[in-house]
């Protein structure tokens, strides 16, 4: 029989239909990885393209000139950008067609020169290189008082909204907390308001008791298929120290065990399911939002193996007929024998 | 240059990233119209296969006996309900990892007898019985007392989630009022709280004193592109008249105007956008809230020509490349060599 189930930090619903349940498995595609050549002269990302993208605003280079080849992650205004530093700051008609002009920021973290690796197959030092740069980027746009929020997301593969192969990941910068955001971190409050204890944490030392959906636990990580996971596969990684803020929080010093778990359960997932498309966001709190005692930053990871439909849309509820604790099982036995 | 703009009923912010904007016409798919014949053998929703489905529920016929042919739009139970009324009701664990037993209900509505039809295609008449099929769906669910909500929708084509291509509708009851409900509801109130108004009666007098998104206006319904458009050809069926609930207000004699503009409707999209898939949802009032002053039915319709990503799950807004007024232009337009 089916159940709803109810995410103890957000509120949300799932409907997880066990009547058409497939086994974890079976919803990996079968289709062959595509081969792709490690440089492409036509790809904006690779070594030597450095003038087909706009001027770069961060580089992880040893000796090399801005601009030129020598680096090993490269940050970059996107070329289509959906908001910019150039925009003049502005609220229009605040009382109905409400507008902000399109002020902040919208970069492409380039992860590696290399066009046929993905983070999940590169070195942890070259995905230590990437989180640096992120949490440079985002310290520095963190200075502009007219941005509210940072949002770093990767999109992998046609599934998940991206037609450009070269590993990447972005962030925007928007002059507003996101509604998503601002419902999270709401309701991490209420839960705060009557328990005086912060729900990420509270769900970590429960997921810990039960240990039913933890796929990988590290010294300072716990990664789990959520008890009330939207998609296939759908992961969460969680730092066990509490912090609202990955942005003010983090030391460079943590940045190699985060690497390290990071790309495990990419490499884990890219095995177990066969490359998947997906969807990963870093969520941390708003820049200058106060929510140190009740919220905790975060890693989602969604694979895009299903599509949304009308239900979706109209109610917020997932249908899922992806087993959690399933999912947990097989990607444990998966990390088993890829090691 | 970009801008943010704010759906004034949910608060809802969107980016129409201008630097990057198409005209309407470029997100239109120059594919070909998969031709399909009128009856398959091995559809289950074609006349005939009847005794493929779960037993009716309700049919339109004029003398055949229940799960016979001769009907022109027939409710059975989906084969792989996603809930269901014979659960048994419950809530456990109300304290974390919180499950509903998955008591509730979803049908399906088949449209039409005719395998190569869709919404758009069928006579006014025939749409006319499918509202009445929905309606007396909704009023009978409405009174078990477990039902908080029935959401109905459509899924039209692979993109929007459906591999089903006879045309159908579904509904899904649920035990509890899904969050985007909630929410919706929620900002009504306030709106209401703050100068008394329904902000749906509000926006649709503002809109038609700036009348640059209104795409069809009828006596009793306008169709509009939204001014916060999540999606490329996305419309908004909105009733004149005020009324939170679809399923308490509607009387059988507004089922044929709302057919008709229904039709007109997704028979413009279908000429005017090459048939392109889409979800539609009726957004309505919960069953037992009384939100009677504040709350005001709907129905959205949401072209998937797009691809959500990682910014758009991670924080809720969704990035557009289509600008909303330039749609309604071009749809009105169209309206008029399509006749």
């Amino acid at each position: 029989m089916s159940e709803l189930r109810q995410d103890i930090a957000t509120k949300r619903w799932v409907i997880v239909a066990h009547e058409r349940a497939r086994r974890p498995h079976q919803f990996v595609k079968q289709v062959g990885v595509r081969q792709e050549p490690d440089h492409r002269d036509d790809c904006p990302f690779c070594e030597g393209n450095e003038t087909q993208t706009p001027p770069e605003v961060y580089a992880w280079r040893e000796q090399s000139e801005p601009n030129q080849p020598g680096w090993k992650v490269r940050v970059v205004p996107n070329k289509f950008a959906a908001l910019s530093p150039a925009a003049k700051w502005g609220v229009q008609h605040p009382e109905i067609f409400t507008t902000i002009s399109g002020y902040g920021a919208h970069e492409v973290i380039i992860e590696t020169p290399q066009h046929n690796q993905t983070l999940a197959t590169l070195p942890q030092e070259q995905v230590e290189l990437v989180l640096q740069a992120v949490l440079q980027r985002m310290r520095t746009l963190a200075q502009d008082e007219h941005i509210a929020f940072v949002q770093v997301f990767r999109n992998h593969g046609a599934a998940a909204g991206t037609s450009l192969v070269h590993p990447h990941s972005q962030l925007i910068a928007t002059p507003i907390v996101p509604t998503n955001i601002r419902e999270e971190i709401e309701e991490a409050r209420r839960f705060y308001d009557d328990r005086v204890h912060c729900v990420y944490c509270y769900l970590l030392k429960k997921e810990q008791e039960q240990n039913e959906r933890i796929v990988m636990a590290t010294d300072r990580y716990v990664v789990l298929a959520p008890f009330a996971s939207r998609f296939p596969f759908e992961l969460m990684v969680l730092p066990r120290r509490h912090a609202a803020s990955f942005i003010f929080d983090a030391k460079r010093e943590d940045l190699a065990p985060l690497a390290d778990v990071l790309r495990r359960t990419l490499l884990l997932l890219y095995h177990a399911a066969n490359n998947p498309d997906y969807n990963a966001v870093l969520h941390t709190a708003p820049i200058r939002d106060s929510c140190l005692d009740y919220y905790h930053w975060h890693i989602e990871i969604m694979p895009r193996l299903t599509t949304p439909a009308g239900f979706e849309l109209g109610t917020g509820i997932y249908i899922t007929t992806a087993i959690p604790e399933e999912t947990a099982a097989y990607l444990r036995e998966q990390a088993q024998r890829v090691g």
